[in-house]
């Protein structure tokens, strides 16, 4: 099953305007290409770049580390399982928390009602694996069941609690920033 | 066993004056973890850049993809060998051939003897891993026995004819530039 994982890179606030977005397939729990693009800093391109960098590539899932990279640049996980018709699945480590987003929203962006729309039509609340009594994960899937993306994450999360693309996708990006 | 593999991303010739230098550690067959650095593209500050990268990583083998990077910039295998005191395997797809390096770096560099010096020094001939008969790579060890180095080339190329270290480093580095 082709795989792909998407993460950001690290970036100093106020300072970068941007930073990398990453984008690693696997095939058959191996890297088979890593793709690299940039990304504006609170900016509104994420999703744009990101439909950009994987029109190259033949994937089943596309598993995205959060819905918002390089700071509150969104990736819209229904515009892109729209575009792809593959399922999306968004994990994150940090539960999900959508008063404390708009609140940081409405505080730093003018145009934070279009920001948070995403966070709104993509909805709570996330489903839950808990690996230990200490670590869990989140996910929400779009275009597969709750079922089926928890046992696909889990499988994939053979050396930690984050599914392989993704522990990789961020491992890269971070060496990079 | 935790291995380094290293390789550099592409450039234009005559247009960029650096291109990226990736490191990824591997340990059981698993990216550990990716460093990156930009060297000159034909300057002098490949092995010194090396050196710094890995200074953080424990590791018990390293694998470079050449002996040249980014052009003519030279990573003395033997120095590299030296500082770190673990084996330093210098593996390649194509054959080396001195006498065409030597004809390359004369035509283009004043300081052609000091970097001819690495390749001669590393010396010819280097030993073959014969895949299929139309497929092959080329190594060269320093500091482990040939025989040694030709089974664990060999362990690590299970996915091609590429050590597994080499060839995602070079996803990496290609994914970047």
């Amino acid at each position: 099953l082709p795989i792909v994982g998407v993460e950001d890179g690290r970036f100093q606030k106020g300072k970068a305007a941007k930073t990398v977005l990453v984008a690693v397939l696997f095939k058959n729990l191996h890297i088979e290409d890593v793709k690299l693009t940039s990304i504006t800093v609170d900016g509104l391109d994420a999703t744009a770049k990101l439909k950009e960098m994987l029109t190259e590539w033949s994937f089943e899932v596309i598993l995205l580390a959060g819905i918002s990279f390089a700071g509150f640049n969104i990736i819209d996980p229904i515009l892109i399982h729209e575009k792809f018709q593959k399922p999306v699945i968004v994990v994150t480590r940090k539960k999900p928390d959508n008063n404390a987003v708009r609140k940081a929203l409405k505080k730093h962006f003018n145009d934070w009602k279009m920001r948070f729309e995403v966070f709104e039509k993509t909805g709570l609340p996330y489903k839950k694996i808990t690996f230990t009594s200490k670590s869990a994960i989140y996910f929400k899937a779009f275009g597969a069941s709750d079922q089926w993306t928890f046992n696909l994450v889990r499988a994939l999360s053979f050396l930690g609690i984050v599914p392989e693309p993704l522990r990789v996708a961020r491992l890269i990006a971070r060496g990079l920033s």
